[in-house]
Order: structure tokens, then C-alpha cells, then sequence
């Protein structure tokens, strides 16, 4: 059997009048950040993001989730500091945190070193599925703000740090309103699309829904739309974060990598009408028309 | 957020009239058997298994499965290997392989090891939800023969391995029908019950199912039971196979902890009445009667 919804950003079943919408994920090499930072608090709200954000963009509610946290050997203080950040997670999402799996594993994972991953489930009626196959020429791409380079790109941030010779306790370059370090800027975590999309979504129009994963915009977007559309970005209507500008910088990647590694400071990526992009901008002070829908195939940064 | 079934085999979510019951669990360290044995083809059935094997006990008919295979560096030969056996698996269970995360991870696992998490969703009417509750003085055991010591106490395996100085590659002693090594034998596949459990909780009569994992019968039997009662188990009833008499012996290991850490050749136990339990025996060959519900707590062995 295959799934019907697979390739999308959940996948799909079919269960009587609705869908149930599945996602898993993990964090990647974000974790070895926390690690270096001593930071386990928040890298379970990266989890419960990571799939949480994939599942509501088909318009699904969440209802529970499930982690996996696997180690070498058991520190229970570090294990309730990351699954306190799994519960906040869940309760900004309003889901359920329905159980879990810890495992150890000698000699599979360093000292104080841990994986995880998440597992959502969430419903959609059947009439209400976003899935971009409506989405038309002149459509409006609505960008909501990220708080960093959330769970994907850690790799390349890793390469970055270690080439520039930058330490985590660095302060962050051009960041204008508080000092803040390169370790806590990086570490920010994920924001939960959860409630704000489903309200958004609750009032109509809204198409097609891109979560800004590894891929970036150049990836991602593209997955929404049906074949022969694309999209232009105005890669001047928003403010691009100093995290990225100093990554860009330190790192001397091009603006081609930068966007299809990073989301630039946009998270998620709604695709609606122009009727309700009128109504979305006005009652949501955060978003921003970062593009519109043209003819053509995939993403145009103008 | 409490879930309101955690602390069961799987977490149950209501909806409708029916649950969504949801289980994750990975294979441990198993593993370390598959990367040294390089039979990668069957692990995936077994990560299959520890989850719909948990979610069946409550009734529910598996739907849909989702895995996280995480590596430093993928290799695309090996990755097919392990997802032909969670494909294989999910045959097995009727569900669909709806999705699934190959996470790349440099500097997290040694050069060729990985490991897996795996995610199932099953449903199940309200009415039909079988849960312990209506278990009686009386009501007998029913064992389902497994196929080894599944994917639980490979810890202990490998340290018995270590210590008698044997070899993957050595023959089980005392094994009378072929001549299998030791690495066959400790990788065999764990049963996949859903399919039989399934049949015979649509005929009626069943009120608990325990799903023999890490804990033994010790552990996992009684997680199934009513306060104020527990089971006797007839010893004698079936015949353990010579792994485990091999295990014990080579590890000098003495019956508490092995009846506390393996299977012992019986992998899932329904607890039944005894009208069913005729019904039961008399069309299932491959299973027998075990024990007995008594009054009292836990596992009494006999």
C-alpha cells in the first residue's frame, strides 16, 4: 500500500469524512548546539515544532503527539529538561503529549549526548484540506516571521562557526535591540504556526501552506503549487534577521545557498487570495507580503 | 494536558466513538546484532512489530506507520535494506507506510551504525476497547508463541555473548530442528500478532492482552490487570525454546532475571474467559494456555 498524501509536508489518511494528518521529524544537528550550549530546554519545542508546523499546513488541527529520546546512558535531569520542553511545545500547539519512548542504547551515543524524534497526528475535515490545488496567477504569498534559523541548516551553521573561528559566547553582529550571543540567537527556538494559522485559515481563503524547512524558500514553496505556477519573492519586503547577515558574512555563502539552506527569516509561507491577504495583513501585525503567484515553475527572488 | 492513557501499551486519544491508539518505540540495541551480523533486512519488520504488537492489545486495528531513521552519513544501499523490512512489516500489520524522516547527522553515529523510531496510529471503537478491566478470577492466559527473544534484552544478550567468548557464528546448542547460529537465531524477527489478535478479539471474549516486551511476563503481565488480582503461570505449559535455555546457561543467569527480561518463547498473552479460551485453542494450534487469572498481585510462576 502507498500513502495517498506522501511527499506533501504530512502525510494523508483517510478516515470516514476527515483526513488524519501524520509528520515526524527530528531536530538534526541543532541538538549538538544544545549540547555545546547546555541549553535542553527549548530543543523540545524544535521537536513538537518541526511537525507540528508540517501538519497544520493542510489545514489540520493537531491532537497529539509522541517523542522518541534515545541516549547512551539515562540522566534523568537532562531527560526532564527536554521533555519540559516537549510539553511546552504541545501546549502552544493545544495538543496532546499522548506518550513516548526512552531509550538507552550503550554505546550508540556519546557521553551527555541524546537524539530525539516526534510523531504528530492531527484531522482535517475532508472539504477543508489545503493542498495548493487551487492556488492561481495572482494569488499573495503571506510570510511569517521565524526567530532564527529554527531546526534545518545546522550543519552549514556548524561549518560556519568552526571556519570563522566564532565561539558560541560571541555576541551577535548588528543585532540592534538587546546584546545577544551567537549560541542563544542559534538556539532560539522554532516558532509554532499552530493557532495563528489555524485562525487564519478558520476565516477563508487561505490555499496553500509552506512550512520553511532545510530547503528554504527554493525548496519548499514549490511543493504547494500545482504545475505551472510559480512565485515571485520580494526579497525587500521584509527585514532579513543580522543571524543570517552574520552567517552570510562568516561563512561567505552565496544568496543562492543562503535561501535554499536558511529561511531568512520567514518560517512559514501561506498562500491566499487576494481578498483575504488584504484581511490576514490587516489583522496580523507580525506577517508580511513577501510575494505574489505567476505563471511559470518554481521560486523568482526579485 | 494529561494523556489519558499513557502508562498503557499505547496512548489513547478520543474521537468520535472511537480512539486513536498511539505507540512509539524503537528496537534498541538490537541493532548492534544488525550492524554486526549485516542482516539489515529484517530489522524494520521488528521496528514494525514492538509498535502495532502495542497498539493491538488494546483492539485496535492498525492504520498507519511512520519511521525516523537517523545516521551520520547515509548510505542509500543500507537505508533500502531497512525500509524494505519496515515496508515488509507494515504488510504484515494491513497498514500503511505513511511517511517517514532519513535524518543525516555527521558526528552522531559510528561509521555505518544508525537508528530507527517508529510511530503507529490504530483505531478502535469505544465499545470494543479491550482494556483489563472486566478481567475475573478464572479467566485463563493464552500464549502466542514468539520467534526468539524479539527485540528486548539485547543489552543483557550482548553482555552474555562477551562474557561466554561465543561467537555470532557458533551454532545454538540444542537446537533440534536445524542447525542455526546463534546470530540467526538472536535476529529473528519479532512476531507480528496483529493480524491472529485481531481475529480472535472480533470473535468475542477477550479482556486484556499483554504485549511481552522489555519487563517479561513479570513486568508486562500485570500492567493488564484489575487491583486485586494477578496470575499464576504454568510453567510446564510450554516449552522454552533452546535460546533462551542457552542464554541462561552461558550467561548464568537465574530465572528471576530471565523471566524479568526475555519473552521465553511467548511474545504476546491474551487473558480470555474460559469459554473463549476453548474456542481459541481449538482454532489456533500454535497457541496454548498458559495460566490463570487468581486472586492476588503479579506473576506467580508455577
Amino acid at each position: 500500500k502507498m500513502a495517498p498524501g506522501i511527499g506533501g509536508f504530512g502525510g494523508l489518511f483517510p478516515l470516514g469524512d476527515s483526513y488524519l494528518v501524520a509528520s515526524t521529524d527530528g531536530v538534526g544537528t541543532k541538538l549538538k548546539l544544545a549540547f555545546e550550549t547546555r541549553n535542553h530546554e527549548t530543543i523540545g519545542i524544535d521537536l513538537v515544532a518541526m511537525s507540528v508546523n508540517d501538519i497544520v499546513t493542510s489545514g489540520a488541527k493537531p491532537l497529539f503527539f509522541l517523542d522518541y529520546f534515545a541516549t547512551s546512558n539515562l540522566d534523568v535531569d537532562l531527560a526532564e529538561k527536554v521533555i519540559k520542553g516537549i510539553v511546552n511545545g504541545c501546549q502552544q500547539s493545544d495538543c496532546v503529549l499522548l506518550g513516548g519512548e526512552t531509550a538507552e542504547m550503550p554505546d550508540f551515543y556519546a557521553k551527555g549526548e541524546y537524539d530525539l524524534s516526534g510523531f504528530a497526528v492531527g484531522i482535517v475535515k475532508k472539504e477543508s484540506l489545503i493542498d495548493g490545488k487551487n492556488i492561481k496567477r495572482g494569488d499573495v504569498l503571506i510570510g511569517f516571521p521565524s526567530s532564527g534559523v529554527h531546526s534545518n541548516g545546522f550543519s552549514l551553521v556548524r561549518r560556519v562557526l568552526s571556519q570563522s573561528g566564532s565561539s558560541l559566547s560571541d555576541k551577535l553582529p548588528g543585532h540592534n535591540t538587546e546584546q545577544i550571543t551567537l549560541g542563544e540567537a542559534l538556539m532560539a527556538p522554532t516558532v509554532i504556526y499552530v493557532k495563528q494559522v489555524l485562525d487564519i485559515v478558520s476565516k477563508g481563503g487561505v490555499k496553500g501552506i509552506a512550512h520553511i524547512t532545510g530547503g528554504g524558500f527554493t525548496d519548499n514553496i514549490p511543493r504547494v503549487f500545482p504545475p505551472g505556477l510559480g512565485a515571485n519573492i520580494f526579497t525587500n519586503s521584509w527585514d532579513v534577521p543580522s543571524l543570517f547577515k552574520w552567517l552570510q558574512e562568516a561563512g561567505k555563502i552565496d544568496d543562492a545557498e543562503m535561501r535554499r539552506t536558511f529561511n531568512m527569516g520567514i518560517g512559514l509561507v501561506a498562500v491566499v487570495s487576494p481578498v483575504a491577504s488584504e484581511r490576514i495583513l490587516g489583522e496580523h501585525g507580525t506577517v508580511c507580503r513577501i510575494g505574489e503567484v505567476v505563471e511559470g515553475e518554481g521560486v523568482k527572488f526579485i
